[in-house]
């Protein structure tokens, strides 16, 4: 029943939790499996300064290097601030923890609401890009982008399903391919600029649309600020490192900071020796590589690892998304079905609800990364901010070895990210930062309301200074319609439920109470039959009446009233429609009612 | 529960059955009950036979006259072969009755699906003249003439949920205002044609589109035909009439006989004498009445009462449908929900059914008259034929006095409407008949195959030669995922039920286990735990399992397993989602299996 076959084949067979503990990731492919997002955003990020730039003309696209070199430079201030967090934190130091330990519950679930915002918009843009490069190889297939990326997280969502060193092991080549070839060609860009080879891409000149200004600036650098997103993804997975854990994730968190570095800057001075100017159906990348490959076998290598990288990259929020679901979940702060592991000791519910809204993003802005592009590090950059600020708050209280210096660095970490996130969220608010702004407070009011119940749940159920139930009798009935083998089964089986058991029928036709009462000498087992008129034909209301008489009858003691309907299940679903649906009514009827207790007795039907 | 506000509001305070006998009509009543349909159809038949015959050119519509005439005259034999009908089935003669009756039970059921057919039919092609009548007067109204329909169709159904007489006191003031206008309108343009007054509508000539052959005449009749649909309400309502019903339906089926030839005749006529050629925008009967009248209020009041007659003849198959409906029900060929009375004693289920159909028709095919026309009136000759042919059989075996001059008679009309229907058939095939000639035999299918399965389950659960039950063992058990208020409310129900009651508890950490068993020796009432331990974390196998293990364990003696779910029930629905649904788990599995029975104990929280 639990067990379909079509589920076996899609995520395998179950595992036993025993298993669980030898699911852990050698550095290796820690590095593939988490830092595919932040590696993959370099595909885009400097396309995306260059498209603020270029409002204020071609002349403009100059500023990019420096808006590089300044979100480099933060990058490495963030990088070191998380290699502190990943030693202090050696069982998961995700922002939600950090902020919620330091800070207070609050300050936690803000850092938490912005992280899962930011989990969706990671999946919904990194696809989004990566059906890019593919349509930028092969322009036939751009009418089709929405269905690519829909397609695209399905299979990523059922690779997740799967469980997590299989997901690694599909992500380890893609991911080293790319830096591979995106090294290739940074490198050899810059060898051939060394060189003095180069041949400007276009003589294009684009007039400015509007003023240069410091405000376009700081947009362009809040745009270029999407290469840092998914740096947190490693410190938020430490537990899922070989041991010892904190130390291979401080490890790989550097090469990943050092590679992002490396290539962003690459990309962006690249960018500008060849005065690349964004058009709308090819990327930035696509275009370098035409430039430097020609359209060879090494330029479709490039595109096919910048597409593998980004839409797998999405996998990284498929690792981090319902592990964040589940801590929320085990603080009791979202549904507790997120907490719970499936069959293959991956938390499911978290996978499947991240694909579906990330799904549903690609559908609503159609596929297209630059207006996806707007919404997204707004959250990333609120969590930075506040698990910096609790790792002020942490060394201030810990006084270790070295605090001081210690705090520095997170200080000017959580300085700096928060004067980012506001530039981030002031630059690009009418773009659609707004939709973030509002989303964060909603979903922590959310958080909040599933905390309370949750509470007062506990708090209802338990068992602490309870008394005991209240005692009660029993009475059982039997409404019936008709005397058949049903009825029969029905009235035996309430017999064993109690002696006292009772058979009632409503009256509609005083012919038919005569036949019916002349069956029930014969097949009633003894059982007395309770006929109540009704003159409305209603079989509902005098059934109803007669159980409230029944339990207003009770003085101290309650009387807890068991209907034993008497029901036939047919052998095909469409005979269903064919009989009157009179059991789900009094079902209907008595589902809110105290004290009333509603059995079938089923009779299955062959033909 | 059952009664909630809104139904009140629309369908009236319920009806005792004791006033069911006094839900009858007087002649005049009923004839505007059951003859707006056949009268209402003059509004657009002759419309029918000219937009036919003009595919020939302007010449050939001087041959409209002679397709009603024709069309009168076999409308004359049909309706002296019903009143036959009437009198020899006081008690509703419908084609169904007399065919199943007297041919056979398959003969029965295609007559029934024939007529069935039709009623949606009438409803749709009414509803659409209707409308066009409407936006004929007002034009601007065209564009939303789908929504009207639709409109309409609600309104006339609502009326029917209310009860019988309080439609036919709405049906009376419109019937008797269009057979007022129509004569008027039909008398005033005779007198001046006598008079020599006639000046022709236009002198357009329409050049023929296709040479003027049979098959064009006979098709041309075939359209003209759809005037007749209706002419069987009365025989399948005779029970609906003031004692003494036969002679009462019988009187008031020849008056609606009379006025129908005369309107369609005298119309057909005007339209030749003032040589209307068909258009787009404008019924006939608008473009006669702009002539004779003007812009004026009485063109207006034509219009007005064309427009009500025809949406409100749609009525009479919300008598007619639902009656059948029932009487097939009855014989067990329809679900018998069909046959169930509702609170005002109307059929309520056919009544919806059929509004349902005939609104999905009005969409389907954009509210146009024209386009629903060729699948309209098959279905009513077929039981024309069938039920004139049943009469045939009756009288020969009756052999009452004048037996063989009334056998004549019904032989005359079975042959003439039994020619006509192939008629039909043919010239209407690949205009939409084809659809029609396709539905009667599957609707047929559906009918054998309902009372198949009523048969196969009475049959099942019949007590004629039962041995009774084979005696059964009892077994309780409480699965428990935890011990709180609403798991010992849950035992203390068990008790109840079975002294030999016990708790099942699925292991899947031995720590939470030892705590469980702490809790239970406080708490368990002394009921006995059994702890089933889980490899694969999964609740429910172990269950399943257990159950079985019980079940193979018992001898001669059937065990039934009484599964008692502790469930609380949130305050609120959304809470719903805050909770694991083992419980719904547990019940979806253990659903199909004999001999287990699931009894949820509902926990109502407060808050």
């Amino acid at each position: 029943m639990e067990t379909s076959l079509l589920k076996r084949f899609v995520v395998g067979a179950p595992m036993p939790l025993s298993l669980a503990r030898h699911e852990r990731l050698s550095k290796t492919v820690a590095l593939a499996v988490f830092a595919s997002d932040a590696l993959s955003s370099t595909a885009y990020a400097t396309e995306e300064i260059l498209r603020v730039l270029v409002l204020a003309g071609s002349a403009a696209l100059g500023l990019a290097i420096w808006v590089a070199v300044a979100i480099a430079l933060l990058l490495i201030v963030v990088a070191i601030s998380y290699q502190q967090t990943i030693h202090a934190y050696p069982n998961g130091g995700g922002s939600y923890i950090v902020a919620r330990v330091n800070l207070g519950p609050t300050p936690g679930l803000v850092a938490a609401a912005s992280l899962m915002i930011d989990y969706v918009l990671t999946v919904a843009v990194s696809v989004a890009a990566g059906v890019a490069a593919i349509t930028s190889a092969f322009p036939a297939l751009f009418p089709y982008r929405v269905t690519l990326g829909v397609a695209c997280i399905a299979v990523i969502a059922f690779g997740n399903l799967r469980g997590v060193r299989e997901s690694g092991r599909i992500f380890a080549v893609p991911t080293y391919l790319f830096i591979f070839t995106f090294g290739a060609l940074v490198l050899t860009g810059l060898i051939r600029y060394a060189l003095g080879e180069v041949r400007p891409l276009t003589e294009t000149v684009v007039h400015p649309a509007t003023t240069l200004s410091g405000f376009l600036v700081l947009r362009a650098f809040a745009s270029g600020c999407t290469a840092m997103t998914g740096m947190e993804a490693i410190s938020n997975g430490v537990p899922a490192f070989k041991e010892p854990e904190a130390h291979n994730a401080a490890v790989t968190s550097r090469w990943m900071a050092g590679i992002l570095a490396v290539l962003f800057l690459g990309l962006t001075l690249l960018a500008q020796a060849y005065r690349v100017v964004p058009v709308e159906h090819e990327t930035v990348v696509s275009m370098l590589g035409r430039a430097l490959f020609g359209r060879g076998a090494f330029y479709y290598l490039i595109q096919a690892a910048t597409a593998l990288i980004l839409i797998l990259a999405a996998n990284t929020s498929f690792a981090g998304f319902p592990r964040l679901a589940s801590l929320l979940s085990q603080d009791r702060y979202a549904p507790r079905q997120f907490a719970k592991r499936g069959d293959r000791l991956v938390f499911s519910n978290g996978i499947v609800i991240l694909g579906a809204f990330a799904a549903l993003l690609i559908i609503a802005f159609r596929g297209d990364t630059h207006a996806l592009i707007p919404l997204y590090a707004v959250g990333v950059f609120i969590s930075f901010t506040l698990s910096q600020a609790g790792m002020v708050r942490h060394w201030y209280r810990e006084r270790g070895a070295g605090w001081r210096w210690r705090l520095l660095i997170n200080g000017a970490g959580a300085l700096l990210t928060g004067v980012v996130t506001i530039v981030i969220a002031v630059t690009k608010f009418t773009h659609g930062a707004w939709i973030v702004v509002l989303l964060v407070p909603i979903l922590v009011l959310m958080f909040q309301t599933v905390n309370r119940h949750y509470a007062l749940v506990a708090d209802q159920l338990s068992l602490e200074g309870y008394g005991g139930p209240p005692p009660i009798r029993h009475t059982v009935l039997v409404p019936i319609g008709d005397v058949h083998r049903g009825v029969v089964a029905a009235v035996q089986y309430a017999k064993l439920l109690s002696p006292e058991a009772k058979a009632v029928y409503v009256e509609t036709d005083p012919a038919a109470t005569r036949a019916l009462e002349e069956k029930w000498i014969k097949w009633g087992m003894g059982v007395p039959l309770v006929i109540l008129t009704s003159p409305y034909r209603s079989v509902l209301t005098p059934l109803l009446e007669y159980i409230d008489h029944l339990q207003e009858e009770q003085g101290e003691v309650r009387r807890v009233v068991t209907i034993v309907l008497p029901e036939f299940i047919p052998h095909r679903w469409w005979q269903h429609l064919l009989h009157n649906q009179t059991a789900l009514l009094i079902k209907g009827a008595l589902l809110f009612r105290k004290d009333v207790i509603v059995t079938d007795v089923p009779y299955h039907l062959a033909h």
